[in-house]
């Protein structure tokens, strides 16, 4: 009986000894980031110098070509580029949609703030002329089915504003955005408009991609601002309303584009692989600051602190800046292919795409053992933000590592208030972001990434 | 034992069941805001229209005005406003300082950035000339005592950024703004420049009021952006750097101003009161957007949103819009002052003066046990933002009545990252407060006042 009281003692002390040396660890690095980061910076410069950098367009490759620099200045041991196959989607120019309506009898023109769907085909340069037939949601659209033949279906499908987590209303509105114009198409309209993903309080339109369905025809598709959407919308109880959309976009040929990849090779277990990473491309209507330069800087900030306070990891960590999140997910789908090609061992994979925002909650796509296992290192990680630990979580990026490898994964969540307002619009630029929010994102993904490369998951 | 557990399984149905009630009623409340809020719009025409409103100014006026009509529209059974006597402290004109330094064997012209202290005295139309002397710290200062005489003295203090609550550097930088002007002044210095009260990357000035010691002169006082600060600091190690300051501050006599006051009467115990709030004031430099325009519209929409869902208090609630919270705390000692005279029982006092951002705690100084009390409401509330419940919290106004009636008081603890980028400075404006985050804020708060109005503290 003393024996295992002694044992168990010895436990406590070597578990309490270890929580303290990982409190003064991770503290050691939050006060690195806090004080001398480089991630705010690399965001100016990113948004800023570069800016919009969608697949295949001049962006991206520039921006590749910065990252990779910036990659080894942060201290990788190596770097390179991974190559892959990326659509090339084009805006090709302004994006337009002129109402005509009756207001006191007579026929009034206004301009709408709208802007194209990605991956949507343009009208060609006469654009595309309907009536506007208001929907409220797919079910209003089947009542509506018979009406639609010629029409420009309107989409005005509310962002639910009563859901606190934001990112429920971005996924119960989105497949108006993914599935409208088919679905409208399917019974003869000629174009749709999608009211925005978003309760911002501005008119600003927002992007992101839509799919059509090959059982029909490709119509072309625009996202209105949210202003401008109730104006449509009341102005079409009052009577009929004309549009006339203009819209150029179009796929050019597949071209070239790049993961890049930061590592630190393992002192211990070289062969067990850690990944960190956010998506490099984003949309061309903006700066990509929160969605996601701040993924992709908070990744080498991570790195950089990590050579800064002196830590070698026991495992190899990989810190990945994935190309074509926004419209194929290609870099994403790569890096799992090679990875289940070479036989990598990957132990876990973390991602950063929900914004530079302030650190909430870390979500894990584990097992419930593993979840266990992480839950014990909560009171370590809270005092920087992230004061919950919750089921689910991963990103699109490693997504695929996950499907294809079965590989245990998390992220980084901030709070979503904000998200909404700039996602895929206009208004994503740097000035969105806070320097102090952006750092403390990249020092829970060091508490984590630290944590699980110690103690293993 | 058959009965006592019947007894333990009833006690818990009935626990279980006030809780879902409780979880609906909370529900509700938050739907309402979510959906129906006027905190922004209110916001809006606050900070827009009326702007800057420091005590005794015209500001001061139009606000208590607008502010006593929107108080009744929000539903108060009554609304009224409690008269105090407040100071009257006066900017005066245009605070500037103009460096003189010596580039490249150049004296070269340079102006600083710059806000004069609150209650800071002017310095007269002819300005106060000196040669700056750089201290970083009061120890710093006593070891250079004998160089200060004559001289202006530059508290280059840092803000902390290693404290991931920002108001823990703002309680350690604080000093220097509050101490600093006569400190210096008992060595014999003629002014003082303070590094502003911030970690923001843009270089407005931060105000805030000064407390002079009456055993030493009164000299004038400005704080300094940021990048200006570390402009000079730099200049400073570099050669000798006089400064020519020109403030104009002054008090006019005491003025009258108002607390405006609106109450539900309590239908069960309307002899006790609930006390929920913000402060109406704001620096004369900005629109006082966060501080306080966010607390003073929360909580009308609290009240806004009780009226709105039926929700009739079983307490007497009294939403309190303080004067004076900035320059002299006379609207929240008025309150408890008049409290006390008319020996009134209050149980509860909660302000929201910390920025209207996305909620992340409630804060309570109350007895252990009522601790124990609230901390069986966290999981009701956690959904909306406040997911910690912690020990300590209040608010400068509400905390007279704390002192004079030990009345247990709280605070809505917003999430801290961004309120020293604007607090006090040019850029607390209504394009800084996101509507969401201010609504949730309103959520929470309007929450703990109806559990304990529900249940007693």
């Amino acid at each position: 009986m003393k024996i295992l009281l002694a044992v168990v003692s010895m436990a406590i002390a070597s578990y309490s000894f270890g929580q303290a040396e990982d409190s003064v660890q991770i503290r050691r690095i939050a006060d690195e980031i806090l004080t001398n980061s480089k991630a705010y910076d690399n965001l100016r410069h990113l948004t800023k110098q570069i800016g919009g950098r969608l697949a295949g367009s001049p962006g991206m490759v520039k921006a590749e070509k910065w990252a990779a620099v910036k990659m080894k200045e942060a201290g990788a041991d190596i770097t390179w580029l991974q190559q892959c196959q990326v659509p090339h989607w084009v805006r090709g120019g302004r994006d337009e949609a002129k109402v005509s309506y009756s207001n006191k009898g007579n026929i009034t023109p206004k301009a709408l703030d709208v802007v194209a769907l990605g991956n949507s085909i343009g009208t060609g340069p006469k654009g595309t002329r309907g009536e506007v037939l208001l929907v409220e949601s797919f079910d209003d659209l089947e009542t509506k089915k018979n009406l639609i033949k010629g029409k420009i279906v309107f989409y005005n499908y509310k962002f639910n504003p009563t859901y606190v987590n934001t990112f429920l209303a971005y996924r119960d509105a989105g497949q108006y955005r993914g599935q409208g114009p088919s679905r409208a198409a399917k019974y003869g309209a000629v174009a749709v408009i999608v009211r925005s993903m978003s309760h911002s309080a501005d008119n600003n339109p927002h992007t992101g991609a839509t799919r059509y369905d090959s059982l029909y025809a490709k119509i072309p598709a625009v996202a209105v601002g949210l202003r401008d959407a109730d104006w449509l919308s009341e102005t079409l109880k009052k009577g009929k309303v004309n549009v006339q959309i203009r819209t150029n976009g179009h796929f050019l040929p597949d071209t070239i584009g790049h993961n890049i990849i930061g590592e630190l090779k393992g002192t211990q277990f070289p062969d067990e692989i850690i990944t960190i990473g956010g998506h490099l491309d984003s949309w061309d209507n903006c700066e990509g600051a929160h969605d996601d330069g701040a993924g992709c800087v908070q990744t080498m900030e991570v790195l950089r602190a990590f050579k800064a306070v002196g830590y070698q990891p026991k495992r190899t960590i990989r810190f990945v800046l994935f190309a074509n999140e926004e419209n194929g997910l290609k870099g994403g789908n790569k890096y799992a292919d090679e990875a289940k090609a070479k036989n990598e061992k990957h132990l876990f994979a973390i991602e950063s795409d929900a914004g530079g925002f302030t650190p909430r909650s870390l979500g894990f796509t584990v097992s419930d053992e593993q979840f266990e296992k992480v839950l014990r290192w909560k009171e370590l990680i809270a005092p920087y933000g992230a004061s919950e630990f919750v089921k689910g979580g991963g990103g699109a990026d490693i997504g695929s590592l996950n499907k294809l490898l079965g590989t245990p994964m998390g992220s980084l969540n901030p709070d979503s208030q904000r998200y909404f307002d700039i996602h895929h619009a206009r208004n994503d630029v740097f000035e969105a972001v806070n320097k102090r929010e952006l750092e403390l994102g990249a020092v829970n993904m060091a508490a984590i990434v630290y944590l699980i490369d110690k103690y293993g998951l």
